[in-house]
């Protein structure tokens, strides 16, 4: 038998809490960044790289996996983690998201989404079941509930609209999770009201009042800017339980990370270390640089020399040859050195706050990244 | 002080060859197969990895090399191994195959060949002297002299006139080699003469007169024929000394190598197995396979149960799911298993040669590859 899912708080400095939480696929140390596994593969790496960085727990796209190669399919095969190779746990998001903004044809009702996959074009619905289900068949660890990611800017009409759709889809994800879902899986929760204090006290005592062991922030690094988002996490937060863990989703750069732990978050998921790393701008802690720059060509130094990564040996005269070569080893390498450049940063975020110097490390990593290479 | 360039001729069994070429980089065993590196990286592939499939040495490409990132700018950089992370073994070629598949604009005279590069149009000459210089530059172990790859078909007259050519610019090449090569290099004469026995002897004599410490069979897998192709290695090598390696250029699959080592060959260079790992395509103990096809897209099996490669591991539902997805992963993992699986067929041709059962491997692989996925 599984053993059964729980969040344990370690220690706190100001509002950043470090901790983990137990799963019956091991343990995630939080704060914990989370590399995004699209279609069942973190893009350019290895799954034992992947792990080796220090990643506990990767995440899967429902939206995507659903699509290609489809949750029957998946669940045939063994479930997402012997399919991909990646043993530790899997958080899946619900697939609402990506149906906003990848898919042809949406159609919101009370009873769910219904799209034309931009694949082929294929009619199909999703309803808060479903996507419950699809989570089921993929083997998530972490699964969402489906919800409506309320766009930016919204009236507060609009919002408070969008808001109580979610929170009803929330409820009928929680039910169907419980007759479906397998022992130790974990549904989390997700706090929407856009940029409204009142909305998203309403939100999250709405999803505590369901009852969730994990409470996601969504709705956020969607155009407001870092003000507001940072605004909206504090305000989000305060009304979350000490003692479930928080996902802000889809953030972000090292200042909107360490930012948002501040504010009590304690899970991220973001693109940017692999889609930056495709493109040849690299993380590192001399702050981001951007190989495919000129500059670079027949720089000898290794692209981090403070990193324990391997693909951070590399010379950046190297990885300029490779970027501008179209090589598919520069986007091998850079993609390595950046999940790894983020695992660092959670592992010295967690170190910091149990030593009770965030504050001095966060305000550290800000001078490094004050000069960017990129801008 | 580096240790001499030497080749040790260890078996026979038949025509077939087995034995060691001793560089100061280190030891090449033969039958040798060489993953092909155009521009400074064996395409998707991490360099300890393409070391961890066994192969003892790697080849890359002078044209694609002096264009970018160009051969000053590698040596300013330290030379070709630390740019690439390779310390092992490196042959070059001399930059005038591709030259004439490649650039634009060629004009070939006495001195040399004149041409536009394919990346910014540049003109570029390259000559006898100069594919040495370039090659220097690189630090290349093994270097061969600039030839004409004669095209195909030929009429006897036009071979010959080629054929000519070439020897004079061999005799240039090694004059150039002697004064700047470093101690241990080595630079390898190409026999040419297309399909024409009595012009193949007449170039094996050429060359073996100049005389070199390895020899090339070049101007085949031109479109000849795998008859043709093999009758001319055949009486090629029977013109060239038993004490020196031989290379047979560009070739290829592994019933190719296989007949070409049964007729004396030591050495092969071919993209196959990277550029076909791209493409989905994969070379197993159980024949060569089309990841692409939908009868995969359920196949729980590993890739390959036989290779001893971590790659080969992975189930073909999921590599059918990568490449289906146009995903990196899927291009990374089958040329790291199409490379290991190259290596292991060298291996296993280099001990049954030794133990005098080369013929019976030859055709257990024939009969593996006779069902051919592709076609
Ligand atoms: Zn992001
Ligand atoms: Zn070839």
């Amino acid at each position: 038998m599984s053993a059964p899912f729980s969040f344990e708080l370690k220690a706190k400095d100001g509002r950043a809490r470090t901790g983990a939480i137990n799963t019956p696929r091991g343990l995630i140390r939080t704060p914990a960044f989370m590399p995004v596994g699209t279609g069942a593969t973190v893009k350019a790496m290895f799954p034992e790289d992947v792990a080796a960085t220090g990643a506990d727990i990767i995440l899967g796209n429902t939206y995507h996996l659903m699509l290609r190669p489809g949750a029957e399919r998946v669940a045939r095969l063994g479930g997402l983690h012997k399919f991909m190779h990646w043993e530790k746990p899997i958080l899946t998001d619900s697939g609402g998201y990506q149906v906003m903004s990848l898919a042809k044809l949406r159609k919101i009702s009370e009873q769910g989404v219904t799209f034309q996959s931009h694949l082929d074009g294929a009619t199909i619905e999703l309803t808060p079941e479903r996507a419950i289900e699809v989570q089921c068949l993929l083997g998530s660890d972490i699964q969402m509930v489906l919800d409506e990611c309320t766009p930016f800017p919204a009236t507060h009409e609009e919002a408070k609209r969008s808001l109580d759709l979610s929170m009803r889809w929330a409820e009928r994800s929680k039910a169907a999770f419980e007759t479906m879902s397998a022992p130790g899986q974990a549904l989390f929760g997700i706090v929407q009201g856009s940029i409204y204090p009142d909305l998203r006290e309403e939100s999250a005592r709405a999803l505590t009042g369901i009852g969730f062991p994990g409470y996601a922030v969504g709705g956020l690094a969607v155009g407001e800017g870092q003000e507001a988002m940072f605004d909206t996490v504090e305000i989000t937060t305060a009304f979350l339980p000490e003692d479930r863990p928080r996902y802000l989703m889809g953030v972000g750069t090292p200042q909107d990370m360490l930012g948002a732990i501040a504010r009590g978050i304690d899970m991220f998921d973001c693109v940017m270390p692999t889609r930056s790393g495709r493109h040849g701008q690299a993380f590192t802690w001399g702050g981001r640089i951007n190989l495919r720059n000129a500059r670079y060509a027949e720089d000898a130094t290794p692209l981090d020399a403070e990193s324990k990564c391997p693909a951070a040996r590399y010379e950046r005269a190297y990885l300029h040859h490779l970027i501008k070569s179209g090589e598919m080893l520069g986007a091998m390498l850079i993609s390595y050195a950046n999940v790894q450049f983020y695992q660092e940063l959670m592992a010295k975020a967690r170190a910091a706050i149990g030593a009770g110097n965030f504050v001095a490390f966060a305000e550290d990593v800000a001078r490094r990244y004050a000069v960017d290479d990129e801008s």
